[in-house]
C-alpha cells in the first residue's frame, strides 16, 4: 500500500495558478508522506522551497531531494532513493508522480510505482488514477477530499457587498453563491452546468416482507424508461440541460431480456442481484458493500472527467425507503417509527410491517457498528454506491446536490465516515419522507426546496440547480454600485 | 357606458375550439347583456342556438335576432334595431362586435359603437379594446375575468395519475400544473415561457419621514441599472428567458437628464412626480391611483399581446414598503408594529419611525375605505399600478407570479376588488417581510419559494418561473404507465 508519495519538479506547479493543485497536496499531506525530487538543472532546492513557500505548501513536503545531493539527475534513481531514505520508506510503499520521461525510467529503476502528469495539471488527476489501483476509488477519493476555500468564500461575499442591492437581500442565493466559490475556489464560481445526474439502482431482498406495493420488476421498467427518456428526472434533467446517467449496482431482474442492453446511458456494474433480504440478516457483505462504495466514487470521476460542473445524486430500487430508514436510524440514533415512512405510498397496516422490519434489523446490527457496516447490515447497494459518490464528488470539488431520503442515507454514511464531505453538499429539497428530515436535522442541513415531493430519482436534487445555477450567475453578471454609479448604504449603521 | 354587447354570428365561433373565446363570453355576461344578431343567409336562429348549446353558452345570451325576424340582412340595422329593442337598451349604450364590412356598416346606420373581430379569434380581444376606450383598461380587464376552467383541472389531475410515478409523489409540482391547465383551459397547459417581467418604478414622498436609509435617486439610478441590464432581477430573468420591462409610473428625479431616455426596456407612463407624504396626507388623488391601475391593466395586455406566456410582478421605488405596509394593514386589518418591516434595511429606531408612520396613516384612513380608496390614501403609484397589472394579467388567462410586500400589497388590492383574480396567481416566494408574510397568510398561499430573499424588483417571481416550467414540463413530457409497461399500483389503496 502506497504511504508516501514523491513528486518531480510539478509539484512546484502548486504554486502556480493550476486549478486545484494546491489543494490537493493539502488533502494528500493529511494522509501521505510527500517528497519532492528536484534536479538542480531544472530547479534549485532554494527555488523549489521558495515557490512552495509562496503558497504556504512548504510545511507539507517532509524532503526536497537534490541532485546535487547525490550526484546524480534523473533517469539516475539515487535522487528518488535518497528522499526515501529520509522518510524511512521503502520502494514497494511509494509512488513517484513526475512529467518526463526521465522521471519514468528514475521511478522504474527504483522500484516504485510511477503516475504521469502534465506540468499545467493538478497532480491530484494523476495521484487518484495511482490511489485507485493501489485502494480503490473510494480511498483515493477520501484521501483527496480537501477543505473548502476559505479565501474564495471571504472574495464572493465581499463580491456580493459590492453588487446593486442591499446587503443580505438575495438571502440564500447569496449563500449558495458564497458555498460554489468555496468548493471551486474562485470567484465568480463556475455555473453548476453541465450537471450530471447520477441515478444508481439496485433492488432490495427486504420486498420478500411487504414493505411496499410495487413488485421488484418496477425497478427495471423504471430503469428502461430513464434510458428511454420518459420518467421525471429526465423531464427535469432536459430542463436544466443536466446528462442523466443510470448505473446498475444490482437489479434483481434480467435487463439483458428486457432490451436495455448496451443504451449509452446505463451503466452496468451490478454487485449481486439484489440484496438479501435485511429482515432475516445482513443485506450483503462488506466487501459487496465497498465494492458497491467504490462504483460510486469512480461514476464521480468518470462524470467529472466528462465535463459535469455539478454532480445530482439520484436513486431507484423498489424497498429502498426501507433500507434507507435503517441506515438512518442506525446513524442518528433516531428510532424506527421517527424515520420510517410511507415511501412510494403504503396503507397504515403496510407502514406497522415496514417500521417493524426496520426496528427487527436495527437490533440485530452491533451498536459500534462503523458506516460501512450499517451500510452492508441495513442498506443497499445504491445507497452504498451513493456514499462512495458523495465522497467522489466532494474530492473533486464540485457541488453535490443530494436529493431525498435514499441519497440522505447515503449521505449520512459519507459524512459519518468522511465528515469533510458536508461543505461540498447542497440539500436540494425537502422531502415529505420523515427519514429526510431526520439527515437534514442531523447534519444541519438547510434544504433548497420544499415543494412535498418523494419521489426519488434525483427529481428534487436536479429542480434545485436551478436555484443553484441563479446563484452562480448572480456572482457572474450583476453589475456592482460602482458601475452603476449608485453610493450604497451601510444597512446595518443606517 | 356600454351595458350591451351584440355579436354577429362571430359569436357562435365560441362554440368551436377558438381558443378562450366561451370564457370571454361568460365572463361579460356577468356584467354585459348579450345578444346574437344573425343572418338567415349565413346561420338560422335554430343552428345558433344549437352551436351555442353544445358549449353550454345558450344562456348567456338573452337574445337572437334574425335578419328573418327582421325582414333584412345586414348591412340594413334593423336587425341590430330588433335586438336592442327586445333588451330595452339605448343605441348609444351597445357595442356591436363583428367580422365583416356589413357588419360595421349596421352598426353605423343603426347608431351603436362598432368592434372588429375575425372568426378565428377570441372576440375578447375586440370586446377589450373597445371597453377601454369606453371604461379604462382596468375594468375592461375586470369585466373580462373569468373563471379558471375546471375541466382542464380534472383534465390534468388525471393524466398525472398516469405518469409514471406514485402518485402525488411530485408533490407542489402536481399541483402548479393542475393550476396551469386550469388557467390556460387546456392540458398539457402551455410552457410559462417566455415570460415577462414587468416593473412598476415610482417615488414614495414617505421617503421624507426617513423610514429608509437609501436617498430617493435610488429609485431612477436603479432604473438606470435596470435598463443596462445590470440588475439582480436582469440576470435572473435572462436564466429564464424573460424580457424584463419597466415601466414608469411615478418617478421623481428626472430620468432623461439620467440619459435613460428612450430605451426600449423603459415605457413612461409617469401619473405623477412620486407620491405625495402619506405621513401628511393622501398619497395621491383617487383619479391618480385609477390612472395608475389603468396603465397596469394596459401593460399586461401589451405584454401578452407581445407573446407572454406568464407574467411576473415587480416593483422598484424607494420607500415603498412602508406604503406596502400600510396597503397591507389596511387589507388585513393588522396593526402596523405586524407588518411592518426593515425593508432594505434599517435600523430599530427607523423601524419605530417607520411603524409609527403607518400606523398615524391607517388612523387617517376611513374604516370603510375600499381598495382604490386604500391605494390613493396609503399606497404607491407602482402599488396601484401592479394591482391593475395583476387582474389584467388574470383577465387574459396567464398564470401571474406575485413577487414579494410591495407585489403582495397590490395583490391584496386587486383581490379585495376582484376576487377571482386569486386562481390566477402563483406565489413566487416568501419574502422575509412580514407583511409578504401578512399577504400570504390572509389569501392562503402557498409560496413556492421560500429563500430568505427580499429585495423586490420581481426577482422572487422570477425564480419561481423555473419550478413553474419544470411543472408543466412533466405534464408535456414525462411518460404514462402504459406506455413504459408498466402496471401502476393503486397507492391509496395497496
Amino acid at each position: 500500500m502506497i504511504t508516501t508519495i514523491l513528486f518531480g519538479t510539478t509539484l512546484v506547479h502548486a504554486a502556480r495558478p493550476v486549478d486545484g493543485a494546491a489543494r490537493s497536496l493539502r488533502a494528500l499531506a493529511g494522509r501521505y508522506r510527500l517528497g519532492v525530487v528536484a534536479d538542480a538543472a531544472v530547479m534549485t532546492g532554494t527555488q523549489v522551497r521558495d515557490a512552495l513557500a509562496a503558497t504556504g505548501l512548504t510545511d507539507l513536503v517532509e524532503v526536497i531531494a537534490r541532485s546535487s545531493d547525490v550526484g546524480a539527475a534523473k533517469p539516475d534513481p539515487h535522487g528518488i532513493r535518497h528522499a526515501l531514505a529520509q522518510l524511512g520508506a521503502e520502494p514497494g510503499e511509494a509512488l513517484f508522480v513526475g512529467d518526463t520521461t526521465a522521471d519514468d525510467e528514475a521511478a522504474q529503476a527504483a522500484g516504485v510505482r510511477f503516475a504521469y502528469t502534465q506540468p499545467d495539471r493538478d497532480p491530484g488527476i494523476a495521484v487518484r488514477a495511482a490511489l485507485t489501483l493501489d485502494v480503490g476509488a473510494y480511498a483515493a477519493a477520501a484521501a483527496l477530499l480537501a477543505p473548502i476555500d476559505p479565501a474564495a468564500a471571504a472574495g464572493a461575499r465581499a463580491h456580493l457587498e459590492r453588487l446593486t442591492k442591499p446587503s443580505g437581500s438575495l438571502g440564500r442565493l447569496e449563500i449558495l453563491g458564497i458555498q460554489l466559490a468555496a468548493i471551486s475556489g474562485v470567484d465568480p464560481p463556475p455555473l453548476p452546468s453541465p450537471a450530471a445526474v447520477a441515478i444508481f439502482a439496485a433492488d432490495h431482498g427486504v420486498v420478500a416482507e411487504g414493505v411496499t406495493p410495487w413488485p421488484r420488476e418496477v425497478t427495471a421498467a423504471m430503469v428502461a424508461n430513464f434510458v428511454a427518456g420518459g420518467a421525471a428526472i429526465n423531464v427535469l434533467a432536459r430542463q436544466v440541460g443536466a446528462t442523466v446517467t443510470v448505473i446498475d449496482v444490482g437489479i434483481a431482474t434480467d435487463l439483458d431480456a428486457m432490451g436495455v442492453i448496451g443504451a449509452p446511458a446505463l451503466l452496468r456494474r451490478a454487485v449481486r442481484a439484489g440484496t438479501a433480504n435485511l429482515a432475516a440478516g445482513p443485506a450483503m457483505s462488506l466487501a459487496e458493500a465497498r465494492i458497491a462504495r467504490d462504483i460510486g466514487a469512480e461514476i464521480a470521476t468518470t462524470l467529472v472527467s466528462a465535463g459535469a460542473r455539478a454532480l445530482v445524486t439520484g436513486d431507484m430500487g423498489i424497498g429502498n425507503t426501507t433500507a434507507a430508514a435503517a441506515v438512518i436510524a442506525a446513524l442518528t440514533g433516531q428510532a424506527a417509527d421517527t424515520v420510517t415512512g410511507r415511501g412510494t405510498g403504503i396503507d397504515d397496516e403496510g407502514l406497522r410491517r415496514k417500521t417493524d422490519v426496520v426496528g427487527a434489523a436495527l437490533r440485530r446490527l452491533p451498536s459500534d457498528a462503523d458506516p460501512l457496516t450499517v451500510l452492508s447490515h441495513v442498506g443497499g447497494l445504491e445507497i452504498a454506491a451513493l456514499a462512495g459518490f458523495i465522497v467522489g464528488a466532494a474530492s473533486h470539488r464540485v457541488p453535490v446536490i443530494v436529493d431525498g431520503v435514499v441519497s440522505g442515507a447515503a449521505l449520512l454514511a459519507a459524512h459519518a465516515d468522511r465528515p469533510d464531505v458536508l461543505p461540498y453538499v447542497i440539500a436540494g429539497h425537502r422531502s415529505t419522507e420523515p427519514g429526510a428530515t431526520a439527515v437534514l436535522d442531523r447534519l444541519g442541513l438547510d434544504p433548497v426546496l420544499d415543494l412535498g415531493m418523494r419521489l426519488g430519482e434525483g427529481t428534487g436534487g436536479c429542480l434545485a440547480l436551478n436555484i443553484l445555477d441563479a446563484a452562480a450567475r448572480i456572482l457572474h453578471d450583476m453589475a456592482t454600485f460602482e458601475a452603476a454609479r449608485i453610493t450604497p448604504v451601510n444597512d446595518a449603521t443606517s
